[in-house]
């Protein structure tokens, strides 16, 4: 079977390897498709190769139908069809004993710290297995990992239908959470500097802003009558956003903290203490939240076809590297069987 | 009557002014005594400047007795022991009309915005006034509105009983909310780089950790079994201790902003990410605030003797201030009949 391979300094393979049998209580799935994220971005960069080990099978926004089943597994047959809830938490330390499992103190994160879906046939412990409904297209199915993402990082939000919400950045994930935010009840504005962008989430029928063009501060207060936003999601990972997004909240209001700072950024605390803001740190999900994510990818709440921006075969990982850092696709699927 | 008289530049006057009858619906009270808190040290060093107009009459932490009573006031009466919430909200912004009175987008506050306490009678609409049990000294009684900002701190945090926090900081804010926490129901620790009040600290039967010659992160780890603190309050005002607070915080924790960072402030998002941690806004206080303030200084919760470093006269009022600012006094209160 084929399986590319992260070889480190931007480099991938494609290599032919023997299969692995699946073992006892592990489902051997055949993956149709693997989304690319900005994570993947970060690992073929190079910035997580303290992490990884090279060679490397990353990716686990992914679909596919279950191929054989290892001994003791009962509840997956061939055929099924599934995806996959990359997150191998150890069930003992004080955070999984509080019933935080999805931010475990040793989560194991699949297609990072250990193999991910970006091969032929992968090999997967029946227990991060989610099922599809059987009518759910399988590239639009591999939606629905990033789509939990923006679910978990609405609910973190505490949003309250009729909430008015801004999201900073018109990307992939800004979009999956302005159309969360209005699955779970919100009016929603994007802050997004890219025209093309921007035609786009205006094309799903949400209202945007320049922020070169207007002062997003002034366009809230109007918008809110001098209140402020409920909620506001910083996913650009822009400084200078961060440091704004403090100024478009309303008293107590809140303030998501999506984008990944790898460094240490400069906070308003002076608006956090005078309004009584609160900062809320999201990442990944929670059970509930795929759950919630396949509804609405097979509903047809998330946009598929629009953040699909194409799908390459697994030759094709390279390029589609390269069109992503230069910000030109939103989503990019691997066609994993080709 | 005597009334001290802020002209800028670290300059007071005591003045000699003609008392103004209360206006309808106004109390006027001989005000006992006044505590000088750190706002009134940023007035002093003119920092305020541009928000205070002077001469100004500044003071809000105090206690004292009705004199008289202007126009249809019904609920007062002279002898009445009293203090004074010195929060002059709008009613009508949007913070107002949400229940957010306290941090109305317009909110005057009394002793800053407008004048202050520190004069020997003092004009005050009655419904700024909360009412003293009779047996509680005034002395104490003017550690009511101090304590009643430590207690919105940790009703800010969520406390529950049980948890344990960190308090960065042991000057008056920080031991306030060390015993406020402990009156919540969690175990606390204060961390403080000056050895006397540590001390005092621990003679109120706290642990202490001296952050220069302990780790802050690996004290708390072992005292939470790995865990990290429930909440962390971060009183010191030093950016490196706003900037490590995340490090002593559990996955799902929580961390408090009490004191007043003026600029943009490095915050590790990293951690907030990591751990989902929720970074939390506090500013001034609510009424179910102050009527528990009284109880905890009129249980004898407060440790009103440790925090009382010293009563001044009027016309002590300079030596007050430098003796603040030097960190040689706790809280010093201002006699202000004398
Ligand atoms: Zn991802
Ligand atoms: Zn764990
Ligand atoms: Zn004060
Ligand atoms: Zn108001």
């Amino acid at each position: 079977m084929k399986a590319a391979q992260y070889l480190g300094a931007e480099s991938f393979r494609i290599a032919d390897v023997e299969p692995a049998a699946p073992a006892a209580g592990e489902v051997r799935i055949a993956v149709a498709y693997t989304g690319i994220c900005g994570t993947d971005l970060h690992v073929f960069h190079g910035h997580m190769d303290a992490r990884v080990t090279t060679p490397a099978v990353i990716g686990h926004e992914m679909s596919g139908t279950v191929e054989s089943v290892g001994d003791g597994v009962r509840d997956w047959a061939p055929g099924d069809r599934v995806t996959v809830m990359p997150l191998d938490w150890c069930g003992e330390c004080p955070a999984c004993l509080r019933g935080h499992q999805h931010v475990c103190q040793k989560l194991n994160f699949i297609g990072i710290d250990s193999a991910g879906s970006l091969q032929q046939l992968w090999n997967v412990p029946e227990r991060f297995l989610v099922r599809l409904p059987a009518d759910l297209r399988l590239d639009h199915a591999a939606l629905v990992e990033p789509t939990a993402v923006a679910v978990h990082d609405v609910r973190r939000a505490g949003l309250v239908p009729g909430e008015k919400a801004v999201v900073i950045g018109g990307g992939p994930i800004g979009v999956l959470i302005a159309v969360a935010a209005r699955h779970f009840g919100a009016d929603v504005v994007v802050l997004e500097l890219d025209a093309g962008r921007r035609a786009a989430v205006e094309g799903l029928g949400f209202a945007t802003v320049d922020p070169r063009a207007t002062d997003p501060a002034a366009w809230v207060g109007e918008w809110t009558g001098g209140a402020g936003a409920d909620v506001v999601f910083e996913v650009s990972g822009a400084a200078a956003a961060m440091l704004g997004a403090t100024d478009l909240a309303r008293v107590r209001g809140r303030v998501v903290v999506v984008a990944i700072h790898p460094q240490p950024t400069p906070v308003n605390l002076h608006a956090m203490f005078w309004k009584e803001l609160t900062l809320i740190g999201a990442r990944v999900y929670e059970r509930a939240d795929f759950e919630t994510a396949i509804e609405m990818v097979a509903g047809g709440t998330v946009p598929a076809e629009l953040l699909i921006t194409r799908i390459e075969p697994l030759a094709g990982i390279p390029d589609a590297f390269g069109a992503l850092a230069a910000g030109r696709a939103m989503k990019i699927l691997v066609d994993c069987q080709n």
